[in-house]
């Protein structure tokens, strides 16, 4: 039995998210059938994370234990000659049996991206959240700075999450502009149900007047989703890197 | 009366090229649609050049002339909100009335996008060129600059074209790498028919060993279309930027 870890990228905008689920079509089901194509026989393929509808993928992980003794290589040509045009498969290797795509995970970054002018971009149709009001770039990443360390993040994780242990280690948190773009780049150990998103919207109220600045922390503090931001719209979303510490 | 610059951004993936035409739905009738919309009346728009089936647009610049007093600021919200969502103004101007979007045009930039490796790219579907084959970026660049100059590039434009003066000046060519992307910069006065796609394909024919390095300014000076290259698909083109000289 070999387990294969294969690295996908994918526009998550046809998505219902990442995990199968009854109500629409989803990365992992759209996955499955590729895979079924190809080997003969559904094999089940385990993601590093659920991402939401409409979320995208620069880098996603996951692994399949399968008696298939196709070349990676060749695997992955045959798998993005079926897979739709809105998921490619970027890698496949081999890895000890033994790993698992959410378990091995160190690190986790996602990328926020906001067009930040008054015009809308066609290019970047659910692909950005468009906020017209121009961002301080350098301001927002001060105060993010007050993400950075390992706090219980209760307070900017959504309701309706089963989780019970919500402390995380936020490694680094930066924001940076590129022209009309602004980037906000979150790396940490684990992320709760639309944590990155609230962090976003919190970070977007500071400039907004709407939060008070140099408040984060004491709002991490507070446990309390209400003194938390808005959840940002889920398309400006991606999951940018996922470290299993090889280096 | 007064004459309006816009500053326009679209993907042209949906549009038959700019130019009105009886067979498909152009950038040109889409924005004339809006403008009436606005306006109340149908203008004529004059854009600054035709853009083919599928090629895209960062920078493209069309004027208006009319009698609407709208503020222009006004103006670029009204149009965004009732354009559709590939296609956006980003900028609109007050210009002399004499001011003639194609034929004031100094100079313009055309950028084509490769996508260049291995596996597809879900967010460059119908945006980029995707060629598998590792392409020498430096070496290419350095073919490249035989385009620049005052030439005749009869051989480098599509038959069919009903231009008479071939004679064009390539003001720079530069081609980087940015990732897995490889970017094609051209600068001109003006471009003949697929000017652009058939200097591009004739570069990457020269990585394939079809065409012989260091014979583009032969092939130029042949005036023989058979000897160039291949005429590179249009969903990598983009008009990047257009220059009137003010600064």
């Amino acid at each position: 039995m070999r387990n294969l870890l294969l690295r996908l990228m994918y526009n998550g905008t046809a998505y219902h998210g990442w995990q199968v689920q009854p109500n629409g079509i989803t990365v992992q089901e759209a996955l499955q059938d590729a895979v079924e194509k190809i080997f003969g026989v559904r094999e089940n393929v385990t993601g590093c994370s659920r991402t939401d509808s409409g979320v995208h993928a620069n880098d996603f992980c996951c692994n399949i234990r399968t008696e298939n003794p196709i070349d990676c290589y060749r695997l992955v040509a045959a798998l993005n000659a079926v897979l739709p045009d809105d998921i490619s498969v970027k890698s496949a290797e081999e890895v000890p049996f033994d790993f698992h795509a959410r378990y091995n995970c160190v690190s986790k970054q996602y990328v926020y991206k906001v067009w930040n002018t008054n015009y809308k971009n066609p290019f970047l149709e659910n692909r950005a959240w468009h906020y017209k009001n121009k961002l301080d770039e350098a301001f927002l990443n001060e105060q993010a700075q007050q993400f950075v360390g390992t706090y219980d993040f209760k307070a900017f994780c959504s309701s309706g999450s089963s989780v019970e242990d919500t402390v995380r280690t936020v490694k680094s948190f930066s924001v940076e502009r590129n022209g009309d773009e602004v980037l906000f780049f979150v790396e940490a150990d684990g992320f709760l149900y639309n944590m990155v998103r609230i962090m976003v919207g919190s970070l977007i109220e500071i400039s907004e007047n709407k939060i008070e600045k140099d408040k984060l922390l004491d709002i991490i503090k507070s446990g309390d989703r209400n003194l938390a931001g808005r959840t940002a719209p889920p398309q400006g979303l991606y999951l940018n890197k996922v470290n299993y510490g090889e280096d």
